[in-house]
């Protein structure tokens, strides 16, 4: 085989990025994010056959065009709305991804930020710290969660794996996809989302990111999920209209929200700072160092059999 | 019926002592804690029927042989570990907790707890908050939890449900209890918890307080579970040696701690605060609206139905 040049984008940390094992295999460069490419002449460029992408920078025909000998991308991550696949088929690139291996640990994140809000952890741990415990007794009573009525909207690889660890906590089940899906029957479809909303309290989003999905939770989604609704979202900051959120959270509109992403990350909207029902973290539902470490490894491995055997191991579902 | 006297003993929340079916139905005294009694006149204490009590204090001879009259003391909670149940027993008085309504809110908060120490919840929130994000790029990476083994120190109620919901989370059951229970055949039994221990990752524990478990969890078990171990209590603080797991926690040599109770609440022991691989709540499991209602009305029933019917509703298993 041809030895190949591979140019790796992103901050991976040692568990993502065995480098030792693609300079074994391949020339390799390597940049922080995509606005360093300036950083690489035009020579070298031109040899790039292959991307190893970590990051959410819009990679659309312009940035592709620079490499003349590009023929795959392999992103690290499950979701790739920001790589143009229309552009990519345009110029016979492929696109890989690392589905599957995240979902355990992306459902277990969706879990974590729905305890988070409804029992008020970040409260909890403030009343120990601040005192109020000893000076005031208990805090203040929150909201239980078993037994609730929860939607899913996406039930793709991870709404599903969300939809399972909720039947545990005695929680009914509706979702919502193009489709009705082969689950239990005991799992309610909706083909109307906005219909799902007024039937369940607690609100499960797990949809793909991109232009098909922006802004699809309006304002009327939180007003049918009401004052006891709790929004929960691990995909994409893009699927949520954010303003509409904020305000309705707020005015009290919902009871809270569970936030693992967000518009314009990691530039957040500090509203959300201010805010008392909600849980936030740093979309970091995948990082865990096992499975980092098992995307690294599925990056990497896209490439080579790309280039060893001609298609890679999980190319994403538009180029199938 | 004659019209018989309660004394009510703590701070109740409005969802937790609906006071006026208590005035309805009995003459009602009230305090806010134990140590109020002597506010109340001798002659008063005679009077006194039936005591509503929650809190932690210890109820023991000295106490009840202040209310001659006494018949049933009505516990808020499942936990009764500081009524001394031999004590009551010999003066023919009766005590009635409040089992199973809170065992999904308890078994909920393990799960809470348990994300929360492996997914390192509070580092998340940190990390947006003093702009890490923003200026650091990732948080770093942490433990997955699906997929584990996980052990279960005592399959009662909680223990049951906490176990239920692990499956979900495609978890290795294994426990620890007296006898073998009728429980799926994937669970794996062990008479010995330090076994157990040896055998696990990550260790629930969720026995009965009381002299007989004071300082269950010791050193060794500590030491079994090993570096990437992770504990969870929400049973109550005395049965783990709780210096011997402060000492673990510094030192690294168990992975975590995810705590809702401790030794001395809520004078915690200020050690824990220093930590930065500890989750921890104000002993908050059965803390919400729902639940903290339905124990109300099971303690305000256990009352009625003894001067009604001559039993309460749910005596503790030792009167039974």
């Amino acid at each position: 085989m041809k030895k190949r040049t591979v140019l790796l984008i992103g901050r991976y940390t040692k568990e993502e990025c065995n480098l030792s094992m693609y300079k074994q295999n391949f020339f390799v460069y390597k940049i922080d994010e995509l606005m360093d490419l300036k950083k690489i002449k035009k020579y070298d460029l031109e040899k790039i056959d292959a991307i190893a992408f970590k990051g959410h920078s819009k990679i659309d025909l312009e940035i592709m065009n620079k490499f003349p000998s590009l023929r795959i991308i392999s992103n690290f991550g499950v979701g790739y709305d920001t790589i143009n696949i229309d552009d990519a088929k345009k110029l016979n690139i492929l696109v890989s991804f690392t589905p599957d291996i995240l979902s355990d640990d992306v459902a277990d994140m969706a879990l974590a930020l729905y305890l988070g809000v409804s029992r008020k952890l970040n409260n909890g741990y403030e009343w120990i710290k601040s005192g109020n415990w000893v000076s005031q007794g208990e805090m203040p009573l929150n909201k239980n969660i078993s037994g609730s009525k929860c939607g899913i909207l996406g039930l793709g690889r991870i709404g599903f794996e969300i939809a399972k660890r909720l039947e545990a906590f005695k929680t009914e089940i509706h979702y919502f996809s193009r489709k009705p899906k082969k689950v239990s029957s005991k799992w309610i479809y909706y083909n109307n989302p906005l219909e799902l909303c007024t039937n369940v309290e607690n609100l499960f989003i797990s949809l793909k990111g991109g232009d098909s999905t922006n802004g699809f939770v309006s304002a009327d989604f939180l007003r049918a999920l009401g004052k006891d609704g709790i929004v929960i979202n691990i995909s994409r900051g893009s699927v949520i209209d954010e303003n509409s959120l904020l305000d309705a959270l707020e005015s009290g509109k919902i009871y809270g929200a569970g936030l693992d992403v967000f518009l314009n990350e990691p530039r957040i909207n500090q509203r959300f700072l201010e805010l008392n029902n909600v849980f936030l973290q740093p979309h970091q539902a995948s990082a865990t160092k096992k499975t980092r470490k098992a995307m690294g490894e599925l990056q990497f491995r896209n490439i080579l059999n790309y280039f060893e055997n001609g298609t890679p191991l999980t190319l994403v579902p538009e180029l199938e």
